[in-house]
């Protein structure tokens, strides 16, 4: 018995099977965007539906291999990849398409080609890195909401009857001047509000330079942040060595002056 | 007597006391940006001049706490973020709703929540960052004010009968210029100035050029700048150290050899 | 003959014959240039088609000759930037315009401008500077790749039917997503959505986020790798070397301590 | 006669001469902003006539002193920046406002704030410091105008008959090329395209990524280079006389090894 969980094992660690997950992901995608395309939709009905089901058997095989393999059953939820995989064929498996849910549950399906990153080692450690690069800027995010609720009050309340009605409550206000950070058509908005208030321009242009200048610093922080990680780890401990040599060396030299004394008393 | 302030300082310094702050602040932000949800109002007036009064209480005691707790009543004003509080505070105490600014007031009202930069460490430092990021960047705000005003100047002089109007005085012409920069909607500037002047993408390619070249050179020089800093007092440090270490060891051995000699001759 | 080979292989090595063939591309790609300007066509067609018979010419000549420097005929195949020259050289000389693929003619002719790069040296080593630093963005892009696929999907899914037909099918999505990530008239797309369901801002805000911050953390990724390896091979090598005179000092200090030890025996 | 040159050098190097300079070009600048006021012209004509001829005067003078100061006359033209002042200087004594070109000279007026570099010496490094990053880049904006040039004619060739115009003739594509690169309503001029070539998403989105991608590279590129250069001159000349010091330890030891062999072998 044992024998078989091992080979189970080599299975599941085998680059053939990750790259065989990969490519029937990948296959399953194309199926996927191909039928978004109208005229192919009627025809191939039979075939995508074999497909969902093909999908579908062969990443509760997938997943039961990696469960098997793992020595106790409940290892398998400590990785958080794991029970990311889980949580997509389980939900996948539920049937929405019966209830009132069709339409939802035609999206979830397209998350299973988010397993792409479990079947890839390479992007599960780009993902990995991106996870740990948000603590780093959670500061800057704050900071960032507490101008953009500043902003959206100010303009909630000044700009709430523009013909517009982009200003006309607190959650619009926040997406409109999202909008304007990213530049799109920000001067229309600033147009209109000028009309009724010449000045407001003071408005716009500050809350752009600001946010501008506080995206500008995050960028720099985190650059800056992210090269004295480096230069600590990687540098620095060869320097430390050498500097550690350094007093060896002295101690030595030191000792080795001692003895020369030594000699010469001796005499 | 002095018990009563070092409690009173211990409960300024307790972390329960900035926490309790951040979230009074917090809540009362919520309420201020539920209240612009039109629906929301006619039924929470009352509730909402309840957390006004609250807050305004709470700031008056909270200030209060800390005032009470420096040795020398002065010393509080002598931090900049004290002052920064007291202002905020204080002009929200003002009788201005009986007054005209009724509006005005209700404005300044939301400037409380920034508060929380003063409740919360963290971002304080994050303020203190970048305003101290801000010299670094001065000549080079200069030198694009130098640009602006030169093409706003000769932009209003060449188009500022343009049906448009974005050219029609000084102050417009520089905010057309800002949004140039921006690129927002810059062709259809450039179109119409076209139509007069068909050579006038000269003036607006030359700016783009030119501000989004001093642009990038800023960005790099600040990132280099902030480099330099690091490397000058984290590593050169330890680098200096290594080399005094190596002069000492010289000292040393030529110390020794001199001893060796004398050994030598002693015979 | 032999000689005559030398020769030749001085005349290819030589600047002046790079100067000339980058003159003879620079004017040939002037011409093409006025060719457009639609007054000048009128006239020049005859001149045109001798510059276009010249160039040709000019380039089997230029061709003819690094193939003869080489000493076996098939060397010059084995340089990539070598095959480049041939292809373009090749496919100009076709007989295409005889054929009914005339347009596709005149537009493979001005290809034959970028063999500036294979005249100038410094433009090849860009080009291979820009061609290595793709595997270090490859991974990002597949992941970028992802992230479009699924919101492809999904706006495909629940935006097909929306009058702009932005979302009809899978590939114009994409086509739509890479718009949005450039914030190109993204709240219009916006807006649209949101008049069948509320909510489409989650979804328009969420890629934008979730986009940007891949894009930003591949350009924080690629200099910081960028700057690790210079580090590496730049700096590292010289506290390397360091580190191992640090060593070998350390041995002749040991070496030295025990003869003054043997030395204080010997008495 | 010589202390009187002395005095003038002194004047010319003085801060409140430099001070007194700024001061007289920003209150210059300030009236030609304000007379573009529409309202304020009117009035203030003379007022800007005196203005205009007060800083006429002032500059001759200025320029006079700095002349004098100079042990010999030609050395004033060795400095690129008393050039740029004289010719500054020169050209708005210039009688263009008699003869047909007064829309010139006006202009060319205000090009005298440009004066503001050689007045402030923080101003003239960056200035400086501006020129030398150019040819770090010089190569990339070559490479970029081949793109730039290879898509103009592509694109020349077969838009040009598209009703909106933005590509009929060489000039004008590269203007509308830019457009694109500045994602500037780039999806308006790609949505035109593709109403007759259904395909043509594919040289706007092929152009747009490569176009950034080459931007992408020149921006690590040139932090990438600053950064090698602040690392060799200020870093690598510490560690090298580091690595001499080293090198002249080990020789020393090798010495001393060298004496206490001789003294064993003199026993």
């Amino acid at each position: 018995m044992v024998t078989l969980i091992q080979k189970i094992e080599q299975i599941r660690d085998s680059r053939w099977f990750s790259n065989l997950t990969t490519f029937i992901i990948i296959a399953y995608a194309s199926v996927l965007g191909f039928k978004t395309l109208g005229e192919v939709e009627q025809n191939y009905t039979l075939f995508l539906k074999l497909a969902d089901y093909f999908v579908t058997i062969y990443f509760i095989f997938e997943i039961a291999i990696k469960m098997v393999a793992e020595k106790r059953f409940l290892n398998f939820f400590k990785s958080g990849w794991n029970v990311f995989d889980f949580t997509i064929v389980v939900v996948t498996l539920l049937p929405l398409e019966q209830s009132g849910f069709a339409a939802v549950a035609r999206v979830l399906r397209v998350f299973r080609v988010l397993r792409l990153f479990t079947a890839r080692p390479e992007l599960k450690a780009i993902i990995d890195m991106l996870i740990k690069a948000i603590p780093s800027i959670i500061d800057i995010v704050i900071l960032m909401f507490i101008i953009f609720y500043i902003y959206a009050i100010v303009g909630n309340f000044y700009f709430h009857e523009l013909p517009s009605g982009l200003w006309k409550d607190f959650l619009i206000s926040m997406l409109t001047l999202f909008r304007v950070l990213t530049f799109e058509d920000w001067t229309d908005v600033m147009y209109e509000a000028m009309e009724v208030y010449p000045w407001a321009w003071i408005y716009f242009v500050s809350f752009v330079i600001i946010a501008a200048f506080v995206f500008f610093n995050l960028f720099v922080a985190v650059i800056i942040g992210e090269m004295q990680k480096i230069q600590e780890s990687d540098f620095h401990n060869e320097i430390h060595e050498d500097s550690k040599k350094l007093d060896l060396l002295l101690e030595e030299i030191k000792d080795l002056k001692q003895e020369v004394k030594e000699l010469k008393i001796k005499k």
